[in-house]
């Protein structure tokens, strides 16, 4: 009997592994091999590695430019080095303003004096170093000097500007004042100087990120009174990375604009500046109560202004050129040295900079770390593995941007994918990035356990997801446990990567129990870090077994993982949420056009307020979706028949396989146009991209969506067009993927 | 030509008189009869009557026992009687408790000295008589002496418990803190004195009336530092009025339960303050953040507690009767004396009460010395109609419930309508009332004009309906102008007459664009009223043209305009609320248990912070709708029947006339439950009870809904069957005014 029931859970123990063994892309064999070396990966990883380095890194401040931000590379490259990789630090050297004046005054009150600089804190040794620092400033606002009433804009986005209008404030000549917060700040004064407004103060509004969200540092890790976020006004959606070498690299000798023709550099002077600093000004403004979703949490009664006093701003800028340090460290490919899995994240920050990126760096220096102990073992990576550490992110994605541009033929050619994190802390995974990548990022977060409970960081996604969901969408979503990837729009470093270039990226990272608000200030420390975001560095532990899976098993799979299913059906979403977009508009118009001849706006107004009402706007018209919906039947079809013959793809000849893995990594190419989105052709990609008024915010299928946001529906017209045509395209590639395997 | 185009016109004309002289009830005679004398009406309206009458009225507090109080009832009456109606003063004398100890203190620190005073504000004279005014204090509230650590507890509504409950945090032997709003006031002292608080304070956020909403007085209307909302805390939704005599009228020798038998006094010591009083109470709280929507406007973090330090609260009344003075004015009918119109306004403030209540008050005394001029001018009201002034609505509707009481068997028989209002100000027409009454009331507010807009009040509600809506409720909504009545909760002086008796009620009156925080605080005076709530009283005039109208069409119809088939809508409405609420109790249950068991809510928690997960839920049954079913079709037919008879009713004879009027108006009686709802038999009406644990808020079907709101499927099953039969007996009536008409 003994011997039986041995047997038996033998042979259970053997199906069980059988099941587990199964990964996308592996055959069984290679599979086993690469489960094997993943745990061997999860056993070596350290976390007090991980402070160690933090400690370091963070130990000063570490902008683009200062003493620290060179020394850090040298650090991480030194690291990188010892662990075996062929390790550079490659240059270059873009335009980077920093702060000579900053002066904001009420004109005729000397009572009012901003402190403008961030006290230190008891307790964090790091505030203390003020001289170090860059102050609290806004890179690439303009120069100037102005006066001039003050005028309350919400979050500053066009929407705001249009309930402005029907109140009937006008911010031409005038300054704005708005919340940080709404949308990427550098929307903010760009918007504004298109209002016709003069000059733009930024600040950080209590109900955001201060006590009304919890306590403030040190009692917790919310924003004091004083803290300002420090942070880039670029017009990055025109296009990121040195605003004088657009599509090229920065190098020394590179070819430069004239400072006045970057058209990334603002127009007028921005100022960020703390609640404590802001709420005299707001208490300055007159006229209208603002509307309620525009309030703060100060304790004071929001107006919308115009100020009777004026304010004055004047800001000038050293606009020099700094020296960048990327450190780039490889490690090449045993079988196909150029295919590259590129793996990054930025190393300055804004000032100490320990959750932005820190949290994210030592987790991807772990990470090669790790990989460097199993290479030491016999682990030999099939793919070139590339490690990024960039500099001169927080101005403006300059390091990957300047890198990407300078290496555009070669990584057109040889990218696979770009894998980045950035800041990480307690809490629940995030991802975000191409859509043929669900399926194999799904496969991976089922792998990793979440470091506070017993479930996988799957499972505690879907807890969480189920949790927060309302009735309806609980029912819906019972038992689906898919992680869907976000749109990937702007605000770290793929963006040059996936958008300039068509190279399928992803965005991970942990978060949703660290929140604070230390963000871009003096208060984003070790100290902090420790005390509040990812304590015992437990997240910076899971974000690197998941981003280690990502590299090594994309180095490493027989055919690549990606699922072109899963592309298909996110496209379809987008391409029905655009179409019920246009629908709806024009219902919308229709019964708005009734209200306003009916004058119901004006009739439901209060008399003793002033009250601009909008004007008819014209008809919505249909528009023609016939090719792009002929594209999607035919990329739905070859996708499902793709997939069905994916698991066949393992047994192909060495030749056929190279020859689909190079189609399959290569057809998110075919989404790139290379005459750009309109107005901004540095984005090529006709999926995902950074929404031109929401910065940070994606717009998925942006020339369609866009044109019908801002009506123009020649535009519209013209960009369905586009579009069909990338995705038949793309279909292309996958029709060549099934010739293969047939 | 000349002639023959006159001609036309003329025929124009009179097509469009005779259109417009079609008015619910009426024969074309005495349309166009009624009509004219409504002109005349509207012409003799003077504003300056309102502003003079609520000068004197406001001149001084004048709550339940003041000087004042008695002296407004004599002005009245003496009023009253110089317009030529039958005057009477009629006194009851409740229980009617005034403040002797009130202190709050923080144990150990002598720093906390709370003002629990209002001060005077600069130029307005009556916030200076601090002398005669009742301080901040909650009616019926408990004696007590309390110590205890304190807790937050939001609104104090029961969902704020399971949440606290979900927080580990048990308010057992605590004191609660409490924000006003979100329920009625003595909903919160009732739930914590359930979960086993021995002591309850309860304050005005600035986010509910403060600063957040706009500027404070002197400057806007809303609530300085130091404003203080007084009111009371009875146990309304048990039953209304003297808490000593319930049923009965609270005469001289009426028998009287002992004080500690009367289950509407609050079981524990409850004192509402202002939020300079409450910042540093709040500030005392530890423990873990509030939920989002939890947040005040304070400029602090807000935690749930509890808190180290230990409050003490000690609370003594005066537990003395008080003479109540209704003042109740007659003019009786000509033809039907014995069919009363009744409206009424409350006449006693918590201080000097200019919006609340006199604002309402004076609009319907101008109404009375209107219809007197017109008396004067050979108009005869058919029916009698009697005008109420009533004395302590503040403390618990006491003056209007001791009177209906008193007089019920006489008012089964002779109460046609009771209609409502109480603070009135600029704005918008709002309405809730019984159902049968819709259309008659939109046909009335088809005829007043707004005095804002050059729109009719129906127009002007629409008009903001439409922009308040979201895009697909426009969408619906669009050229559907009919004013849907809200549903009769608790409130004012209507819940006797509807709620006890089954007599038809409307409460009405306009509001919108007289946003404050004077309620029921010492700010609430003359100044404040003119400068923010209704200048010009232009709204007082527009309310006395609307409830005028109300009265005497009703007063003069010849056929009742009551409307079956707008009840039966409604109703058919309701049903089917409860019956997707105990659908959607089912499913959601059902989600919730798999979660639970699942551990979803475990997983999903930040484990930082304590949490108790819910327990699993019995599963919710189907229950069997199908009498109450039978019963609506039923009513649907009839009320289709009679509607499509009811244009031959003014041809019937008087004898038949009078017969069906009588049915008209008794038709409601037959919701009247003589055993009344569950748990509190004073509120019998089956259709609309305020809620048992929301108090103001409106509860419909209310056997039903609160059954299946706390589970009881037992009761549920019953209340279903009670609501079926008086349904029953409803269609009955309706049925035999049908058997009037063939």
């Amino acid at each position: 009997m003994k011997k039986i029931v041995l047997a038996l859970a033998v042979s259970f123990l053997v199906v069980s592994m059988q099941a587990q063994e199964k990964i996308m892309g592996f055959t069984e064999a290679n599979a086993a091999r690469q489960l094997n070396w993943e745990k061997q990966f999860d056993a070596s990883i350290k976390a007090s590695n991980q402070d160690e380095w933090m400690k370091f890194l963070s130990s000063h401040p570490h902008h683009v430019g200062s003493p620290q931000d060179k020394a850090n590379a040298e650090y991480m490259a030194n690291l990188f080095r010892s662990w075996g990789y062929q390790t550079e630090i490659v240059s270059y050297y873009p335009l980077f303003p920093t702060p000579k004046t900053r002066k904001l005054e009420i004109v005729g009150n000397k009572n009012y004096k901003p402190k403008l600089q961030e006290p230190p804190v008891a307790g964090d040794k790091t505030t203390e170093q003020t001289a170090e620092q860059l102050p609290g400033y806004n890179a690439y606002s303009a120069d100037g000097d102005v006066s001039a009433e003050l005028v309350f804009v919400n979050r500053g986005v066009p929407a705001d500007y249009e309930e402005l209008a029907r109140m009937g404030v006008d911010v031409k000549g005038k300054i704005v004042i708005a919340k940080y917060g709404g949308s990427w700040r550098g929307i903010k004064p760009k918007v504004a100087a298109e209002h016709g407004a003069i000059g733009c103060i930024i600040y950080s509004d209590p109900a955001d990120d201060g006590y009304v969200q919890g306590d403030t540092y040190p009692e917790g890790a919310f924003k004091p009174k004083d803290g300002v976020q420090r942070g880039s006004v670029m017009d990055m959606p025109v296009y990121p990375g040195d605003p004088l070498t657009p599509d090229v690299g920065a190098t020394k000798d590179a070819k430069r604009l004239d400072r006045k023709d970057a058209m990334t550099i603002m127009k007028i002077p921005v100022l960020p500046i703390s609640y404590a600093d802001a709420q005299p000004l707001l208490e300055l403004l007159k006229g209208q109560l603002v509307p309620p979703s525009w309030r703060g949490g100060l304790p004071i009664t929001y107006h919308v202004g115009p100020s009777v006093e004026k304010v004055h701003l004047k800001l000038e800028f050293n606009w020099d050129q700094k020296q960048l340090y990327n450190v780039i460290a490889k490690l090449p490919g045993s079988e196909l040295p150029d295919e590259w899995i590129i793996r990054g994240n930025h190393h300055d920050g804004w000032v100490n900079g320990a959750a932005d990126p820190l949290s994210g760096m030592v987790a991807e220096m772990e990470e090669a770390r790790a990989i460097s102990e199993l290479v030491k073992k016999g682990y030999k990576p099939k793919r070139t593995i590339v490690f990024c550490a960039w500099d001169g992110e927080e101005p403006a994605l300059l390091g990957s941007t300047e890198w990407v541009e300078d290496h555009q033929q070669e990584l057109k050619q040889k990218a696979v994918i770009y894998i980045n994190s950035d800041g990480n802390g307690r809490g629940f995974i995030g991802a975000s990035g191409s859509h043929t990548l669900e399926p194999f990022f799904n496969e991976i977060a089922n792998d990793v356990m979440d470091p506070q409970t017993n479930v996988t960081i799957k499972e505690r996604h879907y807890a969480r997801m189920m949790v927060r969901a309302d009735a309806a969408t609980r029912m819906k979503m019972l038992g689906n446990k898919n992680i869907r990837l976000g749109a990937l729009g702007a605000g770290s470093d793929y963006s040059s990567f996936l958008q300039h270039l068509g190279i399928a990226s992803m965005d991970i990272g942990f978060g949703g129990e660290n929140q604070g608000g230390e963000y871009h200030s003096a208060y984003d420390s070790y100290d902090l870090f420790v005390k509040f975001k990812d304590p015992g560095f437990h997240y910076g532990e899971a974000l690197t077994k998941t981003a280690g899976r990502i590299t090594m098993r994309m180095a490493n799979a027989d055919v690549l993982p990606f699922n072109f299913n899963s592309f298909y059906k996110t496209v379809n979403d987008y391409v029905n949420e655009v179409q019920a977009l246009l629908d709806n508009s024009r219902s919308q118009t229709e019964v708005e056009n009734k209200m306003i001849n009916e004058k119901l706006f004006v009739i439901a107004n209060d008399p003793a307020k002033t009250y601009v009402p909008p004007s008819v706007k014209g008809l919505v018209p249909f528009l023609n979706f016939s090719n792009l919906e002929n594209a999607m039947v035919q990329l739905k079809n070859a996708s499902a028949e793709f997939q069905k013959l994916y698991g066949k793809a393992t047994q192909l000849s060495t030749d056929k396989v190279n020859q689909l893995n190079d189609i399959l990594y290569k057809a998110e190419r075919s989404l790139i146009n290379p005459e750009g989105l309109p107005r901004r052709s540095w984005y090529k990609h006709e999926i995902y991209a950074p929404g031109y008024y929401t910065g940070y915010g994606v717009k998925t299928l942006p020339g369609i969506r866009e044109a019908i946001e801002q009506r123009n529906w020649t535009e519209a017209q013209g960009n369905i067009e586009i579009v069909a045509q990338r995705l038949e395209a793309y279909t292309g590639q996958v029709n060549a993927a099934i010739a293969l395997l047939k």
